[in-house]
């Protein structure tokens, strides 16, 4: 397990590359987003289920904590790499082989991230929708600093808005979606 | 909750005390540490469930993804302002004030923290020895990468040796005291 | 006395948290704000006593020097952090025991300390002036420099024009606040 | 050509990955890097063709420019990742897409960058001789800063030594070694 | 030559002092300004190649990168310091010492980087055209991501409007200038 | 005054050449510097007058408070860099224009300045002794964190012992020296 521990270490190390190529400088980690990340589906998993909806929110945690785990090989490849790689297909052997370290495991870990991937469950699609709330509040974040030409980051928003989960959270994206004009 | 997700963006920017004033150029967040605190208590959590250990996963995976919220607010105050700061109360009071953001379930929210923080629970007590275990790994992390004097760190090496999970954990403590001697 | 210096070094490594938590990357240190205080308190106190006023400058000097030497224990503490945190009662037992190092001078020092703490005698509000100049200077500064939120910071403004000093120093706030306007 | 030379730019803000994820704060960027193996490249060129070698000094200087141009798009994605990700084929692709910029000499620079991928001539094999040697020296440089664990960078020292330029280079790479080992 | 290729690595570490003292975090390193100067060269002394301009390409590159060589041991000075030190005296006799390392070649490449100070030959202007475009480049690129207070930068749009390339390059330099108003 | 200030503030982005060069990422800044000879100033000041050393405090204080203005114009030019500049020449004329800011007082301080650089008064020979003591201890600081290749720093301690103020100060220097081989 140490071994798996110390790749983790390196989501510390890597930038985030989309902020880094704009400009911002010393941007977060992915480790930095991945946190957040968590933190949203923890309160949004544990709101959904008070409205009712069936969800797990033990294997949305799991998700939301497995889902960038290939970028410790890999990296944060930028949305340009990825006309030119396919990190889809590159990040899914990585995330098998990482796993490969906690072989009983292993096997449902790589489950739970192909559902993140294919947004084949609900507690997947649930982490897809939180890691772009965690991108767009960041964009806010580093523009309400200062920063610039952070546009592009915005569109995740529209993403947001034809969720499933938009009418369960429809005042959080509002919310955002006022902060952003402000 | 906007608001409180853009307390945790918080965490992000700022650092680990510990290793800023042992001249760690430029150390990980305090967002960079809960994230690998809480995959740890993923794996440790998992694994004490399949040896037949009575532990909420769940539970110990909110626990890991709120120990260190009250920080946004009162920073990570290194050992020896605890000298000065009952950092403990003050931290107790800020999750409070944090957590009333989220009314319905702040309370519970709460009282998972404080199970982390009053060792409380079995599922508080692991994120405490993930807590410690982050630690120590990081620490070797910086040794390797050339950083001296960080040797208190390893410390929380023995808190590790002495916890209930030890018995479970052996082989990876043991593993970790070998790579500090290399 | 090595052992002083040693936590006065300290003061380098620590950003000032205001800044850090508004998202102005790679922030000044304490010790850099600290040494434009005292240089502002060098020429306004010198000013001051060529307008025929009182002023012991050596005193305001060695106050603007010691000021901010408690933050080697308890950092740059947020204002944040002091709803939770009686940041004055703390620094003061830091000051104190930082000041047992120098036996025979500590209590004199530490008594200058509280002159500005209190804003007690007139070097100690002196002190305390340039403290707040040397902060809209900065503020002024990132702002000129492309970050933004930094509004808060400008309040101290309002400090600077009801202060006793006023009167000596309106071109200089006016100045600022021309600049601030531009 | 604009456009190009803004991609160009993103080298500027790209770290080389290999340095940071092994913990160097801070580490040079790939212009950093790329900058010093075209200087490399200038004076072993020059000291070729004053030895007598038949070297077309000025291809080999464009390939040193151009050799790194497709990692604007790919980024300097670490020898891990290549076990996910066909890099080779990659980096082509994205250095064809850049130098359609620049249409009627395109094909041109970009037969040189091949010549540089497959060590297909002279020139395109010196200059991967000058990277090669350009990353000893900046893991020499880094050792003696104070950084640890990079010995995997030092492998390209065998590879200087069973190149056909050995011989002529004899000299700089024995001193390489003798550095290395004080 | 080993001396030399160390002396070079220093401009890696060197930062461009200009963005520094306006108060962008963590600017460009000397190299990689550097090395788009070179790039930009290679483009643009082919295409004047292309149209018809009798120039000597390989020494147009070498110009380049040997430019700001002196940079190793004088820094990179800011505007304001040349006003009490002689840059270009300094200057050069820092290249010559640095030249020294290559005896044979010393004197040749010293004489490029004369042409280049002195503006004496053609290669050595087309060096300085790139190098102003460069700068106003990295000027809109630094004001694109939120940094302000550039303005003086751009001043050099009208050096390169005034330059005897003005009519090869007036389509490059008409769009930066759009750039910059957009 | 407000263009001295802010002229003062460029001393906190500046960076300590010598540690920049020497691969400390992230070096303290002239500012950090300047703060901590001031501090230590301000002790061995006191210190010697309780020793019955007639030596006026306030005019040390404000020579070390002075000491490195200039550099806010000519930046810390590093010790290679001397060869090729007269710095001594260029800081004075540096200081000179700085203080024509201060009409009324800029002669007294720039005759302080003077006492310093000529070393020519027992307060401005205290503050050269500050400074170099100050040198040596962020050479003993940067080295316990790992950093290295600081010897040439250490050499300062030579000059500390030949100082007329050893004789004062000899556990300070001796304890320091004792640092330096744990």
């Amino acid at each position: 397990m140490i071994r798996l521990f110390l790749e983790v270490g390196r989501l510390k190390r890597l930038p985030r590359m989309g902020w880094l190529l704009r400009g911002v400088s010393n941007p977060e980690s992915v480790a930095d987003h991945s946190f957040r990340v968590a933190f949203i589906t923890l309160l949004l998993a544990d709101e959904l289920r008070r409205k009712g909806v069936n969800i797990d929110v033990e294997k949305a945690l799991k998700i939301a904590l497995l889902h960038d785990l290939g970028e410790s090989k890999i990296t944060d490849l930028p949305l340009d790499a990825q006309r030119y790689i396919d990190k889809k297909k590159a990040e899914k052997k990585a995330v098998m082989d990482l796993l490969l370290e906690v072989e009983d495991r292993g096997l449902e870990y790589f489950k739970l991230f192909e559902e993140y991937e294919e947004e084949s469950s609900l507690e997947g699609r649930l982490v897809k929708f939180a890691d772009k709330l965690e991108m767009v509040l960041q964009a806010y974040e580093y523009e309400k600093a200062g920063f610039r030409s952070l546009e592009e980051f915005w569109s995740a928003l529209e993403y947001l808005k034809k969720s499933e989960f938009y009418k369960y959270f429809q005042e959080i994206i509002d919310e955002i979606e006022k902060l952003k004009k402000s």
